[in-house]
């Protein structure tokens, strides 16, 4: 298809299509002539792609761009190309500007749960700030939230990570960095939907598992 | 105290301070000439409350002030400002600009889970737009996750439920928009930290709850 067309078919203006193409976040297509050139669905499920990570992830072209390089990277190193995706994931975070990070808190936390993650984990950063503005804002530490917390992340990624290892070798890279981001939007937002239910006692029941869905 | 120490204190520039004064972030403090004013403990607390939103709560300034002013309200009505706050909150959210929102579709799913939420809620938008991303990269809805993360995000909401009913009423509304701000922050990152263990598996066991804390 001509860019016109693929651009309809992502809804962008064509201008922001040939925004991507400079930037190298969309691949080139197949030229025609000096001016134009076609695209097919490969173009399509990238552009929506990356349009779902910065609208919904909230993640910076930059940072996508680092996403995208990680899972091209994990079709010749499998097991390098996951653990950039990871570090993608979590260096494309705004940074923080002010907020001193202390990191040996949140590993001793992390380790004090029993769980063994890497000593440069991009993640303990992550949990730093987020301790540390609780501790500004005055809400400390509750020892209780947080263990509630380490629970549900803990089953949940225990559970991703069966889900992660059904899906065939060579698509696990894109689905981690695309699963772990829309899912954080997809946590985030039932949480709060529960959360307005059980601010009005008695109106959220247990969800009813499989057979409702 | 001077304005010199109130941002020497908060790790600010001054001319930030000024910023958020000029823009009612922050209340003006006590005049003692045309061109002083002196500032106390509130003022600093206000500045982390709103370095704290913006810089690990990703929201806008203009998210910012909807939330503080959610939060002035409920001084008066507490029953708007908690549901003013929520709104607040998800009203911060970037806006998307072209993903399509189909909220019907997200409103039968949170249905079909038994949860009764309002049917104007902010956040089911927010939900249609990460079912509707992951649609959209062809990650579908998996019913068997969406199911775990249901799970999850509704024994978390109840308890965070409990530890607000335990918060001084007048405190509730900020804690409600800081906690839920900030604990998302540490739910991403904790689920990304056990998201690393568990792809090595044997290496996350469950966590040793109250006794490891």
């Amino acid at each position: 298809m001509r860019i016109s067309k693929l651009s309809a078919r992502a809804g962008l203006p064509v201008g922001t299509v040939k925004f991507y193409l400079r930037t190298g976040l969309l691949h080139s297509g197949v030229a025609t002539s000096a001016t134009q050139a076609l695209y097919d669905d490969s173009h399509l499920n990238r552009l929506k792609l990356v349009r779902a990570l910065l609208e919904v992830g909230g993640l910076s072209l930059a940072g996508i761009r680092r996403v995208l390089d990680a899972v091209e990277l994990h079709d010749e190193d499998p097991a390098e190309g996951m653990v950039r995706v990871q570090e993608a994931l979590s260096g494309a975070e705004p940074s923080p500007a002010t907020v001193p990070v202390d990191v040996d808190t949140a590993r001793a936390l992390v380790e004090d749960l029993g769980w063994h993650v890497r000593a440069d984990s991009p993640h303990l950063p992550m949990l730093a700030r987020a301790l540390n503005a609780l501790e500004s804002v005055g809400l400390g530490r509750s020892i209780e939230r947080f263990s509630h917390y380490a629970s549900a992340a803990s089953e949940l990624a225990r559970q991703d990570q069966e889900l992660l290892e059904r899906t065939p070798v060579e698509d696990r890279a894109l689905t981690l960095a695309t699963s772990t981001v829309l899912y954080d939007a997809v946590l985030v937002a039932l949480r709060r939907l529960a959360g307005e239910g059980h601010a009005r006692p008695g109106t959220v029941p247990e969800p009813r598992m499989a057979e409702a869905l």
